[in-house]
């Protein structure tokens, strides 16, 4: 069994919008034991679509289509596959329905003959009512291949995967499971961890399929396989695993799972019963964002300043005036000196902070841009990290957050 | 001219990597006049790329091929592409002086023997030099088509892409302009918008296209054009855009640009000169990291408090207990209170502050899960709204911190 995607809309074609639809549809369905061969992002236009549905019949078993099914005049998908299919449109009651509720109870805007043009639907589909929109989905199929149509909106698409489509397809197909499991590792470069583990890859069974993702300071190991029996698979990934761990023990940080490293922090600090607090400079929050996105963030996460001015620093956080001007606020002294301030001022049991120059000018600081410090308390000691990332403001920031996850990360595994 | 994208790499048909290189490519290369009609994503696998890149000869004339370049056994792109263009691997000594020069420099780890293998290119191919990694960019041609192959590492192919494949596509082909102008307004659904100006949109010349994007409490609409007279085609969608604009002005609140919302505030709060500082609870950083983006925001803002616990709402910002007592965290007194105290705490002109249940717990209220207050702090008065951005933690969060900023800019915009 194979699938694919198609995303219509020259939204992506332009580079105003990133493809996230894909990602959260190849996550799905690469749980449920389906794989995806191909990704095409095409154009709201009539002969795209018709060449790239046509080349997809027979290729692939199912085909995810979003995009295009809005009730404005850029919109063409819907009369477009009525080409495809051979089909005609016919009112879907059960969808008129929705839509009338949807306007009363969330929109409180008319209901205009454009939305209630929505309701009508080729009529050899299964359609799936879109409890978050107008546009319902549809399920058509053509010879041996399925064709599900979905709204772009990604929260409508979302649930309509999920409650809708990943259903249907369990009843209707029969699949094996598909097993990833990815192995975090920070500090050493792909081509050196290729070399320590040379053995142990070059033995590896057909069957199982191994990847590096690296990125920024950290590199991502993948072992993929797929089979009918959970149970088999599970055991000859881990097989491999607990052979691959003391290879890379001293850059090993955890398991990617669904999530990431900040789910192992989280872990580990209501493990712990343990809470923090951070000091953002530059890296203005992002740091904060990452925590609070993990639900149950409160049990933990005490909150942020975010204090990007030295005047901040100063009033605030109440830094010492006398250490930032001998050291600048850019300094192991500046940054240490925060981290201890955000965690009395929290009363949290860690304080984590960042300062640094991200650049694109210097700042208040005479420090090289990409110059960066990371500074964490713990309830008995505090110290900090120098490191230069390089230019790009974008590239330093995003590093600076890796980088204090890890540092984190390895504080917290201490105990 | 045509160009399309084909990136290789698993990870981002499993949904682990989201295709941002693509977005990143699409952008630049419309800034030039080049037309994106496709991108795919496909498998490291051999039939797989040489399907994909034979189907593109001669029916695009550029071709950007991203990933499947780096010095592990899972990239298999070089060795694949030598197949298709009948070439064999030489040394390129200037690659080879990069990779010895990078390796001293920056990575100071031993230099491996597959390190050095990544010198080695095709005979045929003109060679970019990557300032950033081991894997040189490779430009070749196929018939009538030009194949440009990058890392797929986003930061090594963005470089490679601005300095060097941008600069030899001007100087070999001549391209038109591409114009893209995108209106953004706050408040009103899509289809509303297409009823108050389907005459507009109806008389509108056939060489414009026309396109809405909805998106969690907004819609962009993005009118784009392509000729060789630059003057004229920016007049002739400047002529389309003053006829628009006064049938949306209640919904209106400026052009996208290359950038954003967030930059027209800090726009408006640079020339103002005018100060601001956030107090954020469930939104836990997400508006303080979009400002802190904005490259000189030190100018503008002063920091910002996430202070997710009511805890630290009570201890830090000092908010009255007797006011939470009475009306819970959840609230426009909070909300107001919040936004008062850290314009004060930041010494700032502007203050602004979100409180809410975004769930999937209802947390320390009895409000609804998706209640939302926005607050605003103005050097002169203090006020808030209420919403309910209806469930899913992560779009209530979106859905806030965009409301946020929609009525930050209407502040900004009364002086």
């Amino acid at each position: 069994m194979t699938a694919e995607i198609i995303t219509i809309g020259d939204e992506i074609l332009i580079g105003q919008t990133v493809d996230t639809n894909s990602t959260f549809i190849a996550k799905e369905f690469n749980k449920i034991g389906l794989s995806i061969n191909r990704i095409s992002s095409i154009k709201d236009a009539e002969v795209d679509i018709l060449n790239t549905l046509q080349r997809s019949v027979n290729c692939s078993d199912i085909v995810i289509v979003t995009g295009g099914l809005g009730p404005t005049n850029d919109d063409i998908t819907k009369n477009t596959l009525l080409k495809f299919f051979n089909d005609k449109l016919i009112t879907d009651r059960n969808v008129l329905d929705n839509i009338k509720f949807l306007w009363k109870k969330y929109i409180k805007q008319p209901l205009l003959q454009v939305n209630i043009d929505q309701s009508l639907v080729p009529s050899k589909a299964h359609v799936f009512i879109n409890n978050n929109g107008s546009a319902p989905g549809l399920w058509m199929t053509k010879d041996k291949t399925t064709f599900i149509f979905l709204p772009g909106v990604p929260f409508e698409m979302k649930a309509l995967i999920k409650h809708s489509v990943i259903p249907k397809i369990l009843k209707e197909f029969s699949l094996p499971h598909i097993l990833h499991k990815t192995i975090l590792t920070y500090g050493m470069g792909e081509s050196s961890i290729a070399e320590k583990i040379k053995e142990w890859e070059d033995n590896l069974p057909v069957d199982i399929s191994f990847a590096y993702l690296p990125s920024l300071g950290r590199v991502k190991l993948r072992l993929s396989t797929k089979g009918v029996d959970l149970s088999k698979i599970t055991a000859n990934i881990q097989f491999q695993i607990d052979k691959l761990i003391p290879l890379i023990k001293d850059v090993f940080v955890g398991y990617e799972e669904d999530e990431s490293i900040q789910k192992l922090i989280s872990n580990r600090l209501i493990k712990n019963n343990s809470t923090i607090s951070l000091a953002e400079s530059f890296t203005g929050g992002k740091i904060a964002d990452s925590l609070v996105s993990i639900i149950g963030a409160s049990t933990f996460f005490k909150g942020s300043l975010v204090c990007y001015s030295t005047e901040s620093k100063k009033n605030i956080l109440k830094i010492d005036e006398d250490i930032i001007k001998k050291h600048t606020v850019v300094s192991s002294h500046v940054v240490e000196s925060m981290a201890i301030k955000v965690k009395e001022m929290f009363s949290s049991d860690y304080g984590l902070a960042t300062t640094g120059n991200a650049g694109p000018d210097k700042g208040d600081s005479d420090k090289e841009i990409g110059t960066v410090y990371i500074g964490i308390a713990t309830p008995k000691e505090v110290y900090s990290f120098e490191f230069n990332f390089g230019n790009s403001r974008e590239r330093v920031t995003q590093k600076s957050v890796n980088k204090s996850f890890e540092l984190l990360l390895k504080e917290l595994l201490k105990n």
